[in-house]
């Protein structure tokens, strides 16, 4: 949620609404059943999300600062404190998906008496502190709105019958996009990074704002297409070790990827499940669902690179990103195909593009105070980090700066391939 | 479900009816969230309880003998075939909780669909074949309504918010059971197991009858009690590795256990998980719960044995099963304290007996044909016998030819101990 | 070891000489390093043999009846201690290989002090519990002179040099054998079993000696060849579920088993280890190293089964064993194809013949007294009874109412195959 | 190794044989079985490394560059291959040791006739790509020599016997080391790496030299202590998640880590493993054997931090790195106390510090050509980077540039803690 300092209560009060509506919005397809379940441990019930965002509103805001405030269900503190060990223990995440209670309409029930709880106290005076806590929560959960998309996409993609989770997108026209060309950036020293309490909101992870020198570079212009990921896949990328980090001709061979996550079927007729099914692999939009593995080999084959994140932070800020990318909407939860144009595209809001950088401190980092310093820095070690959004993404939740994070074989997010390459 | 070759056309009809809708009240009190989850594999989802026994019928009796019958969706083949490898793949048990679809209500419809087929079916003259397979139909809904019972109730037993299943259950006075007495049974040859097409049904594992040879034997004349076996806590039987078999001590170490599965607090405030939610333990209730590895070590414990499935079988054909047991409910899903008798007594309907014996072919046994002849012949291996069935299991399916089968880990059943003793 | 009451204090003496030095001059083709390796948990290295089967004489022999007597190495009570809880804790046994010292030299420093003091023992005149410890020591190391044999199998069949044990053993003349016959045994009462403290030793899984009631049946006259298993493989016997185990098909599949343990080639030009090294399989030897799953599916191919343990023990011991082996001789260890005879052969001294028969405690068991009473007792289920002995059994050892024990999926033993079948 | 380009054929053919001569001087205390174990599986077989070196010349000097060059023993390709996909498959790491063959002395005749072979090769006129083959070789060597030491220490280290590598290493006097202060280090731009080809031998994971930029920052002037730590663990430092990473608090208590690898007993009564075996904790010297996520742990709690990398490098470069260690020898394998002196000391040559950089490719890195492209490239995922070698890096074979790499959970190595803190 994009915010800004001169922004008044009322404006906090209206966000807060909106954004708390949009996750209820984005589960309206879905049937009961479709709340409850835990494929696999990263992939969280329905539920669970729509009360943890709750809970987090309920133990950061109304805990904290509502005098008297009585605890809506003290065992919820349990159920849905995700990570947070210095609020106390909570429930393992691998079980999530064992809890048939509570109910989802339950839940709904939770939601309407925070939310009620947190309207009163919008109504009121509220200093700095509340209202950036209250900014923190409304981004929490636009985070997991992401987090919802990707995890019902796997629950329903998963499923034998394919259902889809709203019949009535708009299907583009399929169209060949252009061959790939690169953009050029000088070397130098660049700014990354932004200040926390600057203009706007941001997580403490993008802080603080910070130099760092590049070398020059290349970065290509749009993502990696289907189409082009296919030609890897055939010319036998997936059988190659020399295209592979070590630890992922490993992670590979152990969970027998052949092909992206959601992809099926024979090269001739080779499908793709989207939230509105499986079709036709369309060979012109962005290959999606792939871990950091697959995009380093596919970047090795091609003879290219990823790129850092310095790199990629820096070519999109230069440019500016209101040209780069073009609006997505909850109707089309789908990448789509680049525009006829050399220039730099698709850098927001189509695929969390992987990075080469693990994620790590920036110089002078310092985590937030209390519990909410759990929230990023504790993950610091053996992750990638990931830019630029993509079309599950909440609309003004992305930024230059947004540092998302993944393990290196995670592939049921939205995450897509852009190739660096050296200068000379 | 008991049934004889004299019984009309009319009855299996309405024993169809009867039987059916038992599976269904039987879920009554669940919300739809329940009916999805799986937490460990030996659970499964309630909703595919109800689509497999109906699928049951749909393969084996509509499929092979209703000319022309449409399969309602050819996708239930795969989702709800549970091991037939004769009749084709499956979807894998593990994964059987994550499928939110089909939906709840689909599978009523499901089940609304074949149940109209097959009264049109019985309404017409049908042949003892078809006969025959419609009660093996019964009796196989009737074991996966057991199922069901044990499934809900680690489904909820393991929230941490313990919901009961329901929660009017007249509560017993608790009262003091009178100390354990045994009843002595000569040596001889005894007739055990039961012939296919006599006077009822059962499944091909009781078969054929036929002759054993049994030593002099004690039985204990009733199951012990959650006091018993509360003792046996007390005076370190968990931490004793001189009471346990060698796979036993790894298992409970392997998996933690301190205490029965549903017990928890300290010993001076212990309480135990029943289907009307968490409650006193009562001392005078038989203890269940437990693991063959459990079973075994109280009984070392105690000075004596298990007994084999043959010495129970014995022991209760001879002093009339009628005389054994009392009439269990659907309202009354614990087990409960023994009469003041000293009579042989609990054997039918309260716990299911861990017995010594593994599963193993009778001499001669011959499995069914077809696909029908992965029903029962190719568990056996790696598992123990129970005997008496429980308070889970339907009112007229139990016998005491009967063999039930687990893996000697296993908890989540309604299990218990009965004692035996070799005498001289 | 075969003993009687009778034997004098001398032969004692003697046999402990004699058994003793027949497992140093089993190894005595194996150098250093073959002794220290353990490659999956249950085969341990062969040095860890050598100690544990001397602690076994120290911890049951000296330290009970020697006044003084002063321990060799205290620590070794806990490295050679395999699995005698009542005695104290000892080191995890899946770690077994990683202990580099005690030296093999010193092991034998371990063996050669042991063995003075326990011939000082021998020399005095000793009681009937010296004298039964001693002959229990003697038959304990005997079984593990068989786990040498096939765990320096194990250590270099798996080894892929695939040096071998020893090159100089007598190439027989492959010969065809004879189709397969089968014996008819009536029913009947059967004695099974034998009486501790009666004529000769045997271990208390033996005991007691007791009655059996069984239905008439047919005995294959031999085991199973390699060439009629190949036309298994041939039949896709491997890839058909309906023949196997539910519990075998699953681990079949995970442990990735196409052929019997130590077959390797394509069909044309197929080859198997044997301790002289890898050699084109001999289509009249009997198959070998195959588990119980293996074993099963066979029978099940061939329309038969296995036999019941006590169906074994009749036969043999109606037909006298004298007449049903040949000698083996630590020169040959494989098994020999069968002679050109239809009568029951091949019973003892070949393969280890997988019965149906679960590994239970026989009716009035009682297992020794104090820690020996660990020896056989507490491994009392999830496994199966093999009977006959093998190749690789030391001579004397044998008898026709031995038990054997290993899990279903157990491979690295000499086991085999006999056919049984029904009457009628 | 130290090299330069105006190194004579002849420096080489003598820096060829002190290296090859110092493995198998490494080895002189060891026992035969010594070199045969793989407790787990990072720990190879000493053998292994004697061999696989060995192997390194063969296929990357001897078969590429010496026309008619007879391999030794073909199979060798297969087991001592590490990881090299372009040159084929490889024997399975896990396994290396279930060998037992090829024994420990035709292992060291396999070093021989390759050292006759590479002498023969190093008498002629070489150019420079054989030179440089062979001066990575001889790094190479070296690597594995320091590989064996923390194996060997570690095989010895965790036998219940506690052997002694050797024993007569001088126990220094133990004496209070002086408290900890930093150094400070401006902000800039450094130069960070080295050219290949310029003034001496690197890795390629070192290069190429390039410019990064620092801000100011502290770094401690010696490593932490065992004193140190020991106030880390008496203060639950292992028991508070607050301090951990989210991984290394999962992987602490996946692992059971109460205290760093080979440290025992309890607090009043200390002991730690060495080299010359188990002995009192000795608070002055530095702590050693401990995983990336304690050495994070550990700063945390400290309020300090890690540094970079670049930090660590920039530090040790602009104050001299010969200023910086002491000497180390093979006759002391244990990390010595700091001197009395405020000077940055202990950089080099006692333990390695891990650094909070995760191990990546270096802007404009090139792997070598063809399969030694594998040596460090494929790596680059997932491990993070050590500086400043340890006292079993042989004489002359660390650099201010070398990043050595470990996953964050391993401990097996010495490793040690040194704080940095963010100025202001």
């Amino acid at each position: 949620m994009n915010d800004s300092n001169s922004q008044a209560t009322g404006d906090l009060r209206s966000s807060y609404r909106t954004v708390r509506q949009r996750s209820e919005r984005l589960c309206a397809p879905l049937e009961t059943e479709d709340y409850c379940v835990q494929p696999i441990p990263e992939v969280s019930p329905i539920k669970w999300h729509l009360a943890h965002t709750t809970w987090f509103f309920e133990a950061f805001v109304l805990q904290e600062f509502v005098p008297n405030y009585r605890v809506y269900n003290s065992s919820f503190n349990y159920l849905f404190n995700s990570y947070y060990d210095t609020i106390g223990n909570y429930f393992p995440r691998p079980d999530r998906g064992n809890l048939t209670r509570p109910l989802v309409k339950e839940v709904y029930e939770y939601r309407e008496h925070v939310d009620q709880a947190m309207q009163s106290l919008l109504q009121s005076a509220i200093g700095p502190e509340i209202r950036d806590r209250v900014i923190l929560g409304l981004n929490h959960e636009q985070q997991h709105q992401e987090l919802m998309v990707t995890d019902f996409k796997y629950i329903l993609g998963k499923n034998p019958l394919r259902p889809s989770y709203i019949g009535n997108f708009s299907k583009l026209e399929s169209q060949a996009v252009d061959s790939l060309t690169y953009s050029t950036f000088d070397e130098g020293m660049v700014k990354v990074g932004m200040e926390m309490n600057g203009s706007g909101f941001c997580f403490d992870n993008e802080t603080p704002e910070h130099q760092v020198y590049l070398a020059p570079y290349l970065l290509s212009n749009r993502l990696i297409t289907n189409g082009e990921f296919e030609e890897f896949v055939q010319d036998g990328g997936y059988n190659d070790p020399r295209l592979w980090l070590s630890d992922g001709w490993a992670e590979k061979n152990k969970r027998g990827w052949l092909l992206p996550e959601y992809w099926s079927g024979e090269h001739a007729e080779r499908t793709e499940y989207s939230l509105s099914g499986d079709r036709e692999l369309d060979a012109s939009q962005p290959v999606t669902h792939i871990s950091l593995y697959e995009a380093d080999a596919f970047a090795r084959w091609a003879g290219a690179r990823l790129a850092t994140e310095f790199e990629w932070e820096h070519a999109t800020r230069s440019r500016g990103a209101e040209e780069l990318s073009r609006v997505p909407s909850d109707n089309d939860l789908h990448p789509r195909p680049a525009l006829h144009s050399n220039r730099l595209q698709q850098l927001i809001g189509e695929c969390w593009e992987w990075t080469s950088s693990s994620y790590s401190p920036y110089p002078g980092y310092t985590p937030l105070k209390g519990a909410l310093g759990e929230y990023n820095g504790k993950f610091m070690a053996n992750q990638f980090v990931l830019r630029g959004g993509s079309v599950a993404t909440p609309p003004g939740h992305i930024r230059t700066t947004y540092r998302n994070f993944f393990y290196a074989h995670d592939r049921w997010q939205f995450t897509g391939i852009r190739l660096a390459r050296d200068v000379g």
